[in-house]
């Protein structure tokens, strides 16, 4: 299906040097434009299209409107040898999640746990990015973020709580880590865009209507509609998908002091923050915890190893079908684009192209 | 549909007794016999009815059975400022569960936070209390549990996690905390066994025979039937209740050195644990987060009590049917049935009564 839209097909140092000189010419410093690249970067290279460099053009218009800072001063309201609250000062959060992880981490190494919030931060990209930081230093990395709201919850008809992704990456020895994602509603936003595009009905069970009926346009949502969390109905246990959500609208803004609920603000830049917040931006919460706080390593990577590979000889209902470990697709896209390039939709490309001129920045690429 | 079944009510002081009674009768201290009675009364109080006196007669089996220890000697694999890993020497769950979820607020209250997992254990009760004694505290409480395989991982066809549930509890000022509990299944055992008495089907989307066909029938579980992953079907994001199902199965067993996946030890008696296990007994993983470790207390009580109101007053799509706070039902439940008292459905009079004539224990109950 992706043919249908793909335009053309980039590669990885070529699309990351454009995207540090867009982050460069918004005013952001080498580091951190370094920084918010590669989490971009990441989300293309795992074939997560909707949260890559396609987000670019929303980072700029909400820079344009003032409500980034590409020069933050970050501030602490809590730090102590466990935990600590990051004041973001607006910043991108391709920024200050980053940072914020890094001092999860840093606490996890001395203490054997680490677990920081963020408020007044923005949009931070793919949470997997965050906990696979964590991974990558040998340890279990937790990340969520609140989000704008579109999600209504069970019972309700009016939208409360973001898509709210809960991400969990767990270290692995033979095998990739298990790296789990996942927006807490039906479907995220990305897949509505792609039905959009193809011009297919969605499923009933994503989206309701304001009348409290299904629907299966996939535009429904400009007009009003709503997602529904994950379970879709009550009697499926949309109820359960509302609460993840609600857990992590807390974690990520009630502990920190960031919006939360219907007070988060949108990530599109026509629509206005609410006049009357009950916090500053919008939140995240890490967490990293040592393998050794709780099991000898040799030992837990033993028992990750075998879980791995258990689940992958899940007995399968069709043989051309095996059970997946969480994270592998997208494991096997980086594995991939590596190689091949990332692929760019149509809209993906003018938007770029639209920022190359607007910076008029250098670029090989188009 | 409840008077259908239900066929006396008893007070819950008289059900304590009892239970205390029973425990005390299979060997256990005053004190884990005070303990794993107050697991069990408060899902009854909280209406959780498959969790509660309903399952004594299950742990009696397992003891009988030499599968439960009602002499444990608990002993640690790590024990830090932070951290433990508790070998439960094959305890009751609910005796094993509420010392490890103490240990954690201990640690919470020194250093912030603490994490806590066991190994070599046994079925805890109801996730969502040891979560509330955190709550209880003025903390946030976590708590997991691995259990039997029941639930198929999408495109599978084989039993190989548990309902494996997730219960996190927010401590509120004005209102009760926020207590999200929720087995990461699409639905959980109970509702099969009320829709069975009740001679109902069930929605599709909560069972998938072996050949991967929904089924309406309540009983298809015991047929070798398999519980759908919250989510139901892939294309409504089943996987994403898989991979919370997978990462309570990690957290909670990978971490600790307990069996995961299809090797946790079955509830009932009359299924052998697997002969070559991965690990020891079943496992639990616990959590308390102090919340002065991450912002004021104050300003944190006065966001939680606004995120509470906010969410009561969502537009409803029935007047009739407001949104529910997470926990608010199991609230009401405790509040009503302290004063109209318990009521027990037949199945669950006839099991205490066999266990009364069995240990020739003295109650005003029957």
């Amino acid at each position: 299906m992706w043919e249908t839209f793909f335009m053309m097909i980039v590669q990885e140092n070529d699309l990351r040097q454009l995207t540090k000189n867009i982050f460069l010419a918004m005013g952001c410093t080498d580091v951190d434009a370094t920084q918010a690249t590669d989490v971009l970067l990441k989300a293309d290279m795992r074939g997560i299209d909707s949260h890559g460099v396609a987000r670019l053009s929303g980072y700029l218009r909400l820079w344009e409107a003032g409500r980034i800072n590409t020069s933050p001063q970050f501030s602490f309201e809590t730090n102590t040898l466990t935990t600590a609250n990051l004041n973001a000062d607006a910043s991108l959060g391709l920024v200050s999640g980053p940072k914020a992880m890094a001092l999860a981490i840093e606490k996890a190494e001395s203490t054997g746990l680490g677990f920081v919030t963020v408020h007044h931060s923005n949009h931070f990209g793919i949470a997997g990015y965050y906990s696979m930081l964590a991974a990558s230093k040998g340890m279990i990395g937790i990340a969520m973020t609140n989000a704008s709201p579109l999600v209504v919850p069970t019972f309700g008809n009016e939208r409360m709580l973001g898509t709210n992704p809960i991400a969990v990456a767990f270290p692995a020895n033979k095998y990739p880590a298990v790296v789990i994602d996942l927006a807490t509603s039906a479907a995220a936003n990305g897949k509505l865009e792609i039905a959009e595009r193809l011009e297919k009905p969605i499923p009933k069970g994503w989206v309701q209507l304001k009348d409290g009926q299904a629907t299966t346009d996939p535009k429904a949502l400009k007009t009003g509609a709503m997602l529904l969390p994950l379970g879709s109905e009550r009697e499926m246990g949309s109820h359960k998908g509302y609460a993840l959500s609600a857990m992590v609208d807390i974690f990520s803004a009630v502990l920190s002091g960031a919006n939360f609920g219907p007070w988060v603000p949108p990530f599109v830049s026509f629509l206005q923050p609410h006049p009357n917040p009950v916090g500053q931006g919008l939140g995240h919460f890490f967490g990293a915890m040592r393998i050794d706080a709780f099991r000898k390593e040799a030992d837990y990577y033993h028992a990750i190893d075998t879980w791995i590979e258990r689940f992958k000889a899940t007995k399968p209902l069709n043989e051309a079908q095996p059970v997946i470990i969480p994270g592998e697709p997208e494991y096997a896209s980086e594995i991939e684009r590596a190689i091949t390039g990332i692929p760019l939709s149509t809209p993906v490309v003018e938007d770029l192209k639209a920022l190359i001129q607007k910076f008029n920045i250098q670029t090989n690429l188009f």
